[in-house]
């Protein structure tokens, strides 16, 4: 079989995935690596749509898992060369293999679903990345669904889907323009809402923050540059921040985020914090 | 007063500090926005030496705290063109204030000297944004030193000053290329050594590991790619993980040691956790 060139016209059109408008367009987005491609095989039966993967000869050898995976699947994989697998890469080191996938969106509706006890709301969050390594936390943490809420990044940019190492196949992501509506939603799915500010009146550490969070909660972080805007922070149920100990300003999104959604696992989970340690 | 332009010796000298040998070799480096020029300004006296402060009139006119600063210590202060501003800059967006600072290195007796409580070692670590995050992190937490410990990034970095926003004039750090010399030092200096690790043989949320964490403790966090070499993890006294409680395989670099550090900091702090809360 011969292998694809980046001349080869389903090399092309998947190539165009790279920009928004013609994923939203086609419906399609692209998953590059063995980590990524491997989640979209193996996500839960109607969750993602795998339509077709692209595999060097050298990547096909250091990969048979993710193809034994798509195989199985009734997956085409297509071999291709190491110039269409630049094409079809984002990054300066192509990693040879390259999944065509259906767009993860879920109503929010479905998202929320099921009595959620920890959910993540990314409220316009602007750099992919952050929100990648956002979701990435949200699934390591055993959340139920990330919400990305406002203007917002899209969850299929290839530096988000890069950033949260296959965490975007893992858990439901749903998008809403309206952040009043999300934060309805979540308030009507059973969830306290947590605002992550660093005005917040609540200090994360305190016992009484912990006590909160052991409930359902859902954390709504704001852009990486400007932060929760104000009258989203004052429509959530409590505002939280992460105490600073030290001479910082602040934590930027990822790491803020991280700290307050694993303090909320660990009390979810049966943990009590005592006594006080609020400064 | 004319304003300096890229062809001015003084910029042309200060713009080569973006590369490392420069910056080695003059013992200087660049740091660049309000954030960081006015940390450097405000740090503690013999602990950073300013040199200059380049600024373009419109910068001058937004930044009147760091520029009375800089007057205020003696520091000269030169005016720029916005051209020797980009010039002066790694950014897309110059801000058109930028220090020239002499190198922050602390020897590494003195970054751990007066019984030190938290400390944080990164090993390897090879992306500046990542370290210059967990710099910002450690500072945040009040951690008393940073070391960058085997052939690790240079914390003069342009990328690393950026993403510490400020935290690399606020706390100690020092280089130190031998890790078991670094090891030994803070062992020396009473600090129970835990490695974090994917693979660690305790959960971070058991109360057993969060008791050993009130004590004095220096964190070691490994590579971004690679994670910590697995000698320098079993020469360690603990090895920790942070738990997975979803389908994630891990969290990176930045986002593990956020969630490490401030377990270590709200139990340094007198709190306890419990029950068992460990999967």
């Amino acid at each position: 079989m011969a292998e694809c060139t980046e001349r080869t016209p389903r090399v092309v059109a998947a190539r165009k995935l790279h920009r928004r408008a013609a994923r939203e367009r086609v419906g399609r987005f692209l998953a590059e690596g063995a980590q990524a491609v491997g989640a979209a095989l193996a996500a839960a039966p109607g969750s993602v749509r795998v339509y077709e993967v692209f595999v060097t000869p050298a990547a096909a050898d250091r990969n048979p898992g993710p193809l034994a995976a798509a195989h199985a699947a009734g997956v085409t994989v297509s071999m291709i060369t190491e110039r269409a697998a630049a094409a079809l890469s984002e990054t300066v080191t192509p990693q040879g293999l390259v999944a065509v996938c259906g767009l993860l969106d879920v109503p929010m509706a479905e998202a929320l679903d099921g009595d959620p006890r920890l959910v993540v709301v990314l409220v316009g969050a602007s750099d992919p990345g952050n929100a990648g390594t956002v979701i990435r936390v949200a699934d390591a943490a055993g959340a139920d669904a990330v919400l990305l809420a406002g203007d917002a990044v899209d969850p299929h940019n290839g530096k988000c889907v890069r950033a949260s190492a296959g965490s975007v196949f893992h858990l439901p992501v749903a998008r809403e323009r309206d952040v009043a509506t999300a934060l309805a939603a979540c308030r009507e799915a059973g969830l306290r809402l947590f605002a992550a500010t660093a005005i917040g009146e609540r200090d994360l550490h305190d016992p009484a923050t912990s006590a909160a969070l052991a409930g359902p909660a859902a954390w709504l972080f704001g852009n990486e540059a400007h932060g929760l805007p104000a009258e989203v922070a004052a429509a959530a149920d409590e505002r939280v921040r992460v105490p600073i100990y030290g001479r910082a300003e602040s934590l930027n999104l990822a790491t803020a985020s991280a700290v307050c959604i694993y303090a909320t696992a660990l009390v979810q989970r049966g943990a009590t914090i005592s006594p006080d340690a609020a400064r």
